[in-house]
């Protein structure tokens, strides 16, 4: 019993835009239970949207269909959905009084493109949109049924979450269970060393590993004779991954790195200043992307030499002595930084992300990062590969890395 | 005469990946002619490709693939396409010789996993892969001739370009040229208010907008007669729509807003200094995604209100007078942050990101940006919707826009 996706929109084929929406139903359908078996993307185009309907219509139990349902003359859905099964298109009271006083409380009136959102395929099933102007709706095709849902993606994940799969959950068939634990600081090569033998002990258990730079994703993949005992050998053979694995285990399911690191300088009762260089304000920026206010005071950018000794006392014989990318200035920049913004952690960054600027000494990749504490300044350096984009990426996630091991009382060896 | 996109591996079906490489297809395809009429992807399951090859074969001109060449057990691509066609596999010299080079060159030794990546469909066209161990390869099925590429999108481009696109471009057939314009500041609707009348001036000429917030691109799609009449079209269409919407159009094609506002700043000689509150580092971070050290001096990132004085000098007074989220304070930021780092121009950004915070006076998205230049202090503000991340993105394209007009010379009143 399989799923498929159809995604509808000449803005997909034209490579106008990334198919985000088809990524977050596989995932969210595969973690259901459901094996998605065909993912297809078609142009606002009647005759192939009516053809690709009854095919999966044909071929699978459910489908799931997003995009053009919207007001515009392009939008094909609904009457191609109509004409897939031969029936006519009907004007939905409910869905028009759903439209109407949502067009109203924006200050607008309803005109008669609006209208055209309220006709669904006569028989179909309406699914209201809590947040937007056009509703979805259910229809059987062939022996499928078929989830037609906005392409908006937060309308579209509100309406899949509440609506369609409450609906369809009980025909999840699948007894694999799939648990994602997120890793930082070890490679795939090195996880795998150390997760060996852990199948044979579990049978049942298959192990996977997804790479995206700099993190890697293992997933604990159980397959179970019913629901229950796949959810139960995944969880026991989680266990003893992430016993294997200790602290590079740093969250799972969707934690996100960043996050993670936040709440580790919160949770020590820690205020934070950053000092960056090369990863030009991308650890500051990563950090900001939540709420941040109760525990970061401030950071310093310091591009140019003359800032580093501006804003963080950086001292010129230093800089000299070493030169800009080296331990001691990394250093002195977090020091400089815990002492200006009087706070008790502080993380410094310095290196040279390319694409010019190495030499044969200080090659493109070299970076330092130091954090200083009150037990003391720990300093670490590496060269990472990649181009700028990488190496920076790579260098803010070391050194958040050192500043969570650090905030958490680990790691602070120098 | 259509093109389709099949996109192979299981990953993709789980939602472990966005599809990216579809759309890079499909708008390389698109902008070189050819209409993609289908996209689709399926599993590393055999029977599935094999079914899914015929039929993609019997309907179109072209088919793409990308995915399932590679050396593990669960790359099947080429086994599905020799079935497809009722062929056998049979290993390919050159290809086997250049996996060998490749393998040695990285200090490795064959193995025979790597040795199956040069089995391909007896009769194929081989098409040699320059940045990996995959080859791709060229089959007809069907009707269609089938062009198999590796997943890595780095390989999968440079073959594409190289050496699928030299072969398929005689066919295009599409008298269809697209130019896409990219701004910033206009909505969609005062865009379509100033580009009223392009059309009907211009017959054969549609325009087309597509919002990613906070940017619009602008599309000019000409149809002629011929491809070098529909090029021309398109190209005088286009002149009209720069006149019309002046310096609203930062760029075309690929350009990157802030690479663009760091090229204004330099080509003006001004070295740049920066200071962020609610925008949390994220102006610095894009910024300095370019190359920057040849303009930009250093950042503050003063979240807390002693990091504001401290750092920038802000003064006590100010900040209790008129709140840290005040135009006085942005003013100041930017003053201090010129001063401090000695530079000819500065940037500063105050407000609320939000989700907390918030006022009835002051709410949630209120945002104060300044430039302090030679000519003077300039201040601007706006309440942005959103949630927290589009309040950093918008607050932080509006103050890159007001550093590119000044650094331009333009819009510098006060």
């Amino acid at each position: 019993m399989t799923v498929a996706i159809l995604s509808i929109g000449t803005e997909l084929t034209r490579g106008e835009i990334v198919n985000t929406n088809a990524a977050w139903l596989a995932a969210t359908l595969t973690g259901a239970g459901f094996e998605v078996a065909s993912i297809e993307e078609v142009p606002d185009d009647i005759a192939r949207i009516v053809e690709t309907l009854r095919r999966l219509g044909a071929l699978h139990r459910f489908v799931v269909c997003t995009g053009g349902l919207g007001p515009t003359t392009d939008d094909l859905t609904a009457a191609a959905a109509a004409q897939a099964v031969g029936v006519a298109l009907a004007r939905d009271d409910s869905s028009l009084l759903a439209i109407k006083r949502r067009v109203e409380a924006r200050g607008g009136a309803m005109n008669r493109a609006q209208e055209k959102q309220a006709d669904l395929p006569s028989g179909a099933e309406v699914l209201p949109n809590g947040d937007g102007t056009a509703p979805g709706f259910a229809l059987g095709i062939g022996a499928a049924v078929a989830y037609f849902l906005p392409g908006v993606p937060r309308e579209m994940k509100r309406m899949f979450d509440e609506q369609v799969l409450a609906r369809i959950r009980p025909a999840a068939t699948s007894t694999t269970q799939q648990i994602r634990l997120r890793t930082y600081g070890l490679g795939e090569s090195v996880l795998g060393l150390k997760l060996d033998g852990v199948e044979e002990a579990f049978p049942g258990v298959v192990l996977g590993y997804r790479a995206h730079m700099p993190e890697v994703d293992v997933k604990v993949v159980a397959h179970g004779s019913t629901q229950s005992a796949a959810r139960d050998l995944a969880s026991r053979a989680a266990a003893e991954v992430r016993q294997r694995l200790g602290d590079a285990i740093y969250g799972d399911g969707d934690d996100d790195f960043p996050e993670v690191v936040g709440r580790a300088v919160r949770a020590r009762g820690y205020r934070l200043a950053l000092a960056e260089s090369c990863t030009g304000g991308l650890i500051t920026h990563l950090l900001t992307s939540y709420p941040a206010s109760d525990y970061l005071i401030g950071a310093a950018v310091t591009y140019a030499n003359s800032a580093k000794t501006r804003l963080l006392g950086v001292s010129e014989d230093t800089l000299r002595g070493h030169g800009a990318v080296s331990g001691e200035v990394a250093a002195d920049m977090a020091e400089g930084a815990r002492r200006l913004c009087e706070v008790d952690i502080a993380l410094a960054v310095t290196g040279i992300a390319g694409p010019t600027g190495g030499t044969a000494e200080k090659p493109v990749g070299l970076v330092y990062w130091a954090v200083s504490h009150p037990g003391g300044t720990v300093v670490r350096d590496r060269v990472f590969p990649g181009d700028r984009r990488e190496i920076q990426i790579r260098a803010a996630y070391a050194a958040m890395d050192l500043l969570r091991r650090v905030a958490m009382g680990h790691g602070t060896a120098a």
